[in-house]
C-alpha cells in the first residue's frame, strides 16, 4: 500500500502561485483585488458592475447521502471536480465556505478539502484566513453589547431582559459558555441576566453576510434582526437600537469574497460559513454569484446531506439570488452505505457489499429529492482508500440498473485526474438533461405548510408535529408578520428522521418540531427539531495539544 | 477663526501612496512585506537577520504630564515630531500603538493622532486593521477554553476552580461581561464559576506579544503565564496545559509589525497597544526595534503621564529590549497645566494665565523624573485652538528662566510644518546632551522596594503601604520566585498620587498598594492602587451610534 502524505504535508510541499496570477486566470484587473499577503486576496464588489451584461456560468452543487461523524469528504470532491474540469479545459471556479476556528482547535484540525484536493494557503484559511470570521464575531458582540447598555441606560425600548434572544459569539469550542449569567457586580454592572454563547457561524450575522447580495441589502437584513421582545411581546429590532450603520461598517470588507488557489493552482472563492442546521449552510451568495460571473462552471457544496444543506441552498439561497443551479452532484462513500446498511462505526472498514446493497436505501431517498427539484444530477462516489472493488461495483452497478447517472472519483488521492470521468458526467447532464427547477413549497404557504412539505417530501416522513411551545410560537410567528419567510429546519445529520439512530431509509416516522425562531434578518424561520448545539465542547485531548510553529515560522499540527 | 476640517476629513481627503512606496523609502524589498490592501502591510521578521550590523537610529520617547480627561494629544505630537523630522530632512519611523475597537465604538470613535498629524488608512486603523487584535483574543479565549476543557475532562492538573485568574477578553467595551458566572446548565456543560471579561488590550496576551523579542520569546512568555492555582495553591501555567505551542500558533502573524503612512506620507509602525496601567502601555518592542534599525529618529509614545507610561517604558520595555532611549519629549498643554493649576474641567476654554503657572508644578514633577533617568528632554507645548498666547508664553517662559529645552508645537494644525522647531530641539539635545541613562530600581531589589523606590522618586510620594491582602500576596509571590520581576503599577492617570482628585503636585501622600498580580508571561508583577477597570464601558449615546457605511463602501462616523 502506497504511503499517503499528511494535507499539511501536501499543502506545504504545494508552490503556490502569486493571488495576482489566479485573478488574471479570470481576467480580474489588479485594482479589482486587495491582496493579503502573496496567496489571499478581497475581491471588489465593483465587479458586478463591470460583469453586468456577461451571462452567467453553470452551477453545480454538491451535495451527500446521510454522512458517518467523520464526514464524506464532500468538500474534497467539490475542490476535486472543479480541478478536473479546469484540466478539462474548462473555465472553473470552485466556492467553498470559511472553516470555523473552533472545530480546528478541537477536533479536525482543519478543513478545507483534503488530500490533492484542497484550497491553500490551508494554514491561513484555517486560522484567521482575511478576517471574516472575527469581523463577524466583532459585529455580534458590539451588538450583544449596545443591547445591555440600552438597558442600563433607562431601557426606553422597554426590553425584558428575560427575553434578550441575541446571544453572543466566539469563533471557539467552548462549552463553558453554552449557558451564562452576565451583569453582575452591582448597578454599575448593569442588570443581571441569563444569557449565552453560540459559536461564530452559528450567528445570525454569518447567515445574513452570507446572504446579502450587496452592502445595501446587508444594512437592511441587519436592521431587520430580531434581537429581544418587549414587556408587551412586541420584537425589538436593530433598526430600534439604530446601530444597523455600525454592524455594516464593521462587516463591509467581510463582504468581499477570499480568492485563493486549489492544490492544483485553480481558482478558489472560500467565503462565509453559516451552519447548517440552525442557518442554510453555504458559502456567501455574493461569492457564488461573484464566481458565476467570472468562469463557466462553478462548483459549490451545501453542508451535511441532501435533506439539510442541499434543501436549503434550493429553497433559501436561490431564492434570495434568483437563481437557478445547473445540476446537483450527490456524493455517497461505501462507508457510510454500510453504516445505513447496518454496520456499527468501528467495523465500517471491513469489505460488506453487502451491508452497502443494502444501505443504497438512504441514496436512493436523497436521488428521489433532487429529481423533485427537477434538477439534473450525478450520483458520486467518492473513493476511500480501504474501499473493495466489490462495494464500489455494487453502488455503480446499483446506479447503472436504476438509470442515474453515476462515477467513482478518486480525487483525494489523485487530484483533479481522479474526477475527470465524474466531470465529463457532470458537463454532459448540464448540457443534454432538462432542468425543470422548481421549488418544493410556495413562500405563501403557511410556517406549518412549508415545515410538512419538506418532511414529506425530502426526508419521507408522514408528517410533522409541533410541541406546545412549538404551537404557541407558529402563532407568535404569524402574529408578527413572518409567515412569508421560508423554513430552515435543524434536524440532526445523521438520519433522514429527527432520530440520529435511524440510519437507511427510515419510514411511516414524524418530525417534531420542538421550537421555531425568526432569523428575521437572514430571511427564514428556523424549526428546531432534536437538540442542537450551537456551542460545540472540545474533547479531552483537543488538536490544539499538537499544534505549534517551526522554526522557521511554519505551522505545525494542522492535519 | 479658520474652519477646521474634521480627522476623517482629513484622512479621506489625503491621497494615500501605494504603502511599496513607503516601504522603498526605508529600503525595505518587497518581499520582505505582505500587503493587506493598497496601503497597509506586515513587515517580515527576517529583516533582522538582514540588518544585524546596522547601527540603531536614536530612540525618542514622547511622554506628557497628568492629562485631563480628553487627553493631550500625545499621540498627534508623536506623530507630527515624526513628519517635522522627515521635513527637516531626517530619515524618520513614528512607532505607535493600535487602537481598540471598544473606545472607539463607545466615546472615541477613533484614536490615530488626529488633525494634520494622523496615521493613515484611519479608518482601517481604527476598525480590524491586520486583525492582530482579533488574533489576541483569540488566542485568549482559546485559552480560556482550554482551561475550563481541562476541568471538565476530570481535571489532572487539580485546578481549584475558585482561582482560576485567566479571564475571557473581548475587544469591546461591555460592562455586562465584567462579571459573569459560566458553566452553568449541568453537566454537559462543565463545572459552574465565578468568571469575567476583560477588554482584549487588558489581556496578558496583549502584554507578552508587545514584549516578546521574537517567536521563541513569545511561545516562552506565553508558556510562562499563569492561569490558575491548584487545590494546594501551586502556580498553573500555560506550559503545564500544553498549549503554547497552539497559541503561538495563532499569533504568529500577529507578531510582525504593521506599516502604515502618515498624513504626510511619513513611514509609521502601528504594532500592538496594551493597557497602561495593568500593562506597560506602549507599542510592540519589536515594532521599536525594527523602527530603529529601518531609521536614524524613531519616535513613539507611551500612555498616559510620564509617571505611568514612561516609568514603564524604561523600567520594564527597555530591559526586555536591552536598548537605550536616545530622548524625552514631554508633552504639556495650557488645558492641563490650567486643571492641575485649580481650573474645573468646564472652565478650561477661559484664559487664565495665574492657573497655567500654578499648574507647572505637575510639570516640573515629570521633568524631575526623566532627570533621574539621567535622559536628555524637551518640553513640548501641544497647542490647541483655544490656547491665549499669554498662556502659551507662561510656559515657555517659565521653561525659559529654569533651563527646560522647550518649544510650543502646532502640529495639529500644521501638520509637520507645526513641529520644526520642536524637532531641531530634539536632534539638538540628542546630539549635545549626555546620556546618563539608568534604572530608579534593581531587578535585585524586593518588590517592596522597586514599589518604594517608584513611589518616592517618581511620584513624589513619602512611601508606599501595602493591604493586608497585598502583604499576602507579596509572600507569595516571593515565594513562588517571582520576586526579581519589574513592577507595573495600576495608578490613576489623573494625579501623581493613587487620588484621582489631587491634581497638581501633591505632597505628603503615600500609595496605598491594594493587590498584587503576577504577569509572569509578560515578566512583570502588576500593583493595583484605588480601583482599574479592565473593561469599560458604553456611554448612553455611542459613537457606534452615528457610525455607517457611505454608498461607494466608505465609512462614515468615525471622527
Amino acid at each position: 500500500m502506497k504511503t499517503h502524505l499528511s494535507d499539511i504535508e501536501i499543502a506545504q510541499s504545494t508552490k503556490l502561485k502569486p493571488i495576482t496570477e489566479i485573478a488574471r486566470k479570470l481576467s480580474i484587473d489588479d485594482e479589482e483585488i486587495e491582496c493579503f499577503g502573496f496567496t489571499k486576496a478581497k475581491i471588489s464588489l465593483d465587479i458586478f458592475d463591470r460583469l453586468a451584461d456577461k451571462p452567467d456560468g453553470k452551477l453545480i452543487l454538491v451535495t451527500s447521502i446521510n454522512p458517518t461523524p467523520a464526514g464524506e469528504g464532500k468538500s474534497t470532491v467539490t475542490v476535486g471536480l472543479s480541478q478536473a474540469l479546469w484540466q478539462d479545459g474548462k473555465r472553473s471556479i470552485v466556492a467553498l465556505r470559511e472553516p470555523s476556528l473552533g472545530p480546528t482547535m478541537g477536533l479536525k484540525g482543519g478543513a478545507a478539502g483534503g488530500g490533492y484536493s484542497q484550497v491553500l494557503p490551508m494554514e491561513d484559511i484555517n486560522l484567521h484566513f482575511t478576517g471574516d470570521m472575527h469581523a463577524i464575531t466583532s459585529a455580534n458582540n458590539a451588538l450583544a453589547a449596545f443591547i445591555d447598555n440600552h438597558i442600563h441606560h433607562g431601557n426606553e425600548l422597554n426590553i425584558d431582559i428575560r427575553r434578550v434572544v441575541w446571544k453572543r459569539a466566539l469563533d471557539l469550542n467552548d462549552r463553558a459558555l453554552r449557558e451564562t449569567v452576565i451583569g453582575l457586580g452591582g448597578k454599575a454592572n448593569g442588570f443581571p441576566r441569563e444569557d449565552g454563547f453560540d459559536i461564530t457561524v452559528a450567528s445570525e450575522i454569518m447567515a445574513v453576510l452570507c446572504l446579502a447580495t450587496d452592502l445595501q441589502d446587508l444594512k437592511r437584513r441587519l436592521a431587520s434582526m430580531i434581537v429581544a421582545y418587549t414587556a408587551d411581546q412586541k420584537p425589538v429590532t436593530v433598526k430600534m437600537l439604530g446601530v444597523e450603520g455600525a454592524l455594516t461598517l464593521l462587516l463591509k470588507d467581510a463582504l468581499k469574497p477570499n480568492l485563493v488557489q486549489t492544490v492544483e493552482g485553480t481558482p478558489a472563492l472560500v467565503h462565509g460559513g453559516p451552519f447548517a442546521n440552525i442557518a442554510h449552510g453555504s458559502n456567501s451568495l455574493i461569492a457564488t454569484k461573484m464566481a458565476m460571473k467570472l468562469a463557466d462552471y462553478v462548483v459549490t457544496e451545501a453542508g451535511f446531506g441532501a435533506d439539510l444543506g442541499a434543501e436549503k441552498f434550493l429553497h433559501i439561497k436561490t431564492r434570495a439570488g434568483r437563481f437557478t443551479p445547473g445540476a446537483v452532484v450527490i456524493v455517497a462513500t461505501v462507508r457510510a452505505l454500510k453504516m445505513h446498511g447496518g454496520v456499527a462505526l468501528q467495523d465500517l472498514k471491513t469489505s460488506d457489499p453487502g451491508a452497502v446493497k443494502r444501505g443504497i436505501a438512504n441514496l436512493a431517498k436523497h436521488i428521489e429529492t433532487i429529481r423533485a427539484f427537477g434538477l439534473p444530477y450525478v450520483v458520486s462516489v467518492n473513493r476511500f482508500v480501504q474501499d473493495s472493488e466489490a462495494e464500489l461495483e455494487t453502488v455503480l452497478d446499483w446506479c447503472r440498473e436504476e438509470g442515474h447517472p453515476a462515477a467513482a472519483c478518486n480525487v483525494w488521492e489523485e487530484g483533479g485526474k481522479g474526477g475527470i470521468e465524474l466531470a465529463r458526467k457532470v458537463v454532459s447532464v448540464l448540457h443534454e438533461k432538462e432542468n425543470r427547477f422548481s421549488y418544493l413549497y410556495e413562500l405563501s404557504d403557511s410556517i406549518e405548510e412549508k415545515l410538512s412539505k419538506v418532511s414529506r417530501v425530502v426526508y419521507g416522513a408522514k408528517g410533522v408535529k409541533f410541541t406546545d411551545k412549538a404551537k404557541k410560537q407558529l402563532a407568535e410567528l404569524e402574529g408578527n408578520g413572518l409567515g412569508h419567510l421560508p423554513v430552515c429546519v435543524a434536524k440532526t445529520q445523521y438520519s433522514l428522521s429527527d432520530d440520529p439512530e435511524k440510519s437507511g431509509r427510515p419510514e411511516g416516522f414524524f418530525i417534531t418540531v420542538r421550537e421555531l425562531k425568526p432569523s428575521a434578518g437572514a430571511g427564514f424561520i428556523v424549526a428546531l427539531t432534536g437538540s442542537i448545539l450551537t456551542m460545540p465542547g472540545l474533547p479531552k485531548r483537543p488538536a490544539a495539544l499538537s499544534m505549534d510553529v517551526d522554526e522557521n515560522g511554519r505551522a505545525k499540527g494542522l492535519f
